[in-house]
């Protein structure tokens, strides 16, 4: 099978121009089919406060009303896609520009009102593996905002680490998938305080005592159990680690 | 040869949710290839309000400082474009987004700076007609936002008039291209306060002596000059119309 490395790139690497680039020049390095997918959280806050809109987050998933949508459709959708696809275009990689409503990529269900109302968010149903293929074959380079679709002409707010594990897992019948995780740190850490703890490899076994202990917390376990369900869903490897170090595959190595 | 429509809305057309729901359905119902061109000024101007950017226009054309340039790559790349995808595709129209950076689908020249500095404008250089083909042999419909890419990582503001009368005029040599300009009026009046004074067709000399004769004017006047290029190039018909007519084709039709 062929080879196909899917990056996750978190907003904050996005917003510094130096580590914009930095990560653009890495990731445009790889050789072979590869998939960017982008978050941009940080951005989205930004410029809706800016326009009058709060944001409201529990436990790192962002409350999303129409107002809201209309904020990520344009920064994810808008101004960070077509940025980054811009400057990829720069580097010679045919980068392509897509959230989930191209192709019909990505389909979502609105997620159901429980204890909380997330508004506008979306669950992923079914990703279009055949269209990313196809995309792929023609050596595109799909750049994926975290927006999905209701199939009924409406975006919905997605994770974009989910969308990452459920695209990864998608493609993995076809191709030999890397997914890789990238931010600031050098990959999950014993103590975020120490850059000097880094867990180099991680089963489900070992995430399930941390859990319990309590050394992985918060935003880290819905990261974590993405890892984990793409690698039950047949993907090859998966990786947590510093936006600069995608080549070297250094960092935390997950595995069953 | 093939057929192929290509139809440019503008954002005044969208605006309105009504309007937004008659012309996409009219849209979904062409047969054969397509493409749709769109424009968002409007939307662009109120955002940047919002946002405390004031909008500077010169005979329909949009001073671009590097603040505007982020709200148009928002508005247009991200908020208009994706609602008109995830809404086309609800109607079974295989939409796919895409803004000039895209495939490097749309290169452009920063406008060189004259008695005016347009500031981040783009003038055409060159469609990647190549690309536009093969997404349209794969049954996809672009949707194309009025972003195009300066080669060099960045995008640029070019308005959407031009970018479909280039578009149809890159693609005449392997189809046989409708141009089709559509907004709130019927087509082009010989009154604009009169709904009765519909100009049915136009040539070139037609249209010099209503431009000497000052009957056409203001905006009008760079939106034919795009008419009468694409069909200098090669297009086939190039009909000014009104949103809901599309199908019928009535209007005003421009000939040589």
């Amino acid at each position: 099978m062929e080879k196909l490395s899917i990056v996750k790139i978190g907003g904050a690497v996005l917003e510094a121009a130096d580590s914009f680039r930095d990560f653009m020049l890495e990731f445009s390095k790889i050789s072979g089919n590869k998939i960017l997918v982008h978050g941009g959280g940080r951005t989205a806050t930004q410029i809706a406060e800016k326009l009058g809109i709060i944001s409201r987050i529990i436990d790192g998933r962002r409350i999303t009303d129409e107002g809201m949508m209309e904020v990520v459709t344009m920064v994810y959708g808008g101004l960070i896609n077509k940025k980054s696809v811009a400057f990829l275009q720069s580097l010679g990689c045919n980068a392509i520009g897509l959230a989930g409503a191209d192709l019909d990529l990505i389909r979502a269900v609105r997620r159901p009102v429980g204890e909380i109302d997330y508004g506008l968010v979306g669950d992923i149903s079914k990703v279009n593996s055949a269209a990313l293929r196809m995309l792929l074959t023609q050596n595109m380079v799909p750049v994926i905002a975290p927006l999905t679709y209701d199939g009924n002409g409406n975006l919905l707010n997605t994770n974009a680490d989910t969308i990452a594990s459920e695209v990864a897992a998608a493609l993995s019948d076809t191709f030999q998938v890397s997914l890789i995780y990238c931010f600031e740190k050098e990959g999950v850490m014993l103590d975020v305080n120490d850059e000097t703890s880094l867990i180099k490899a991680m089963n489900k076994k070992l995430f399930e005592q941390y859990r319990i202990e309590g050394i992985i917390h918060s935003g880290m376990l819905p990261k974590l159990e993405n890892c984990f369900k793409a690698l039950e869903a047949g993907v090859n490897e998966v990786i947590i680690t510093n936006s600069k170090l995608i080549q070297t595959k250094s960092g935390t190595r997950l595995t069953l």
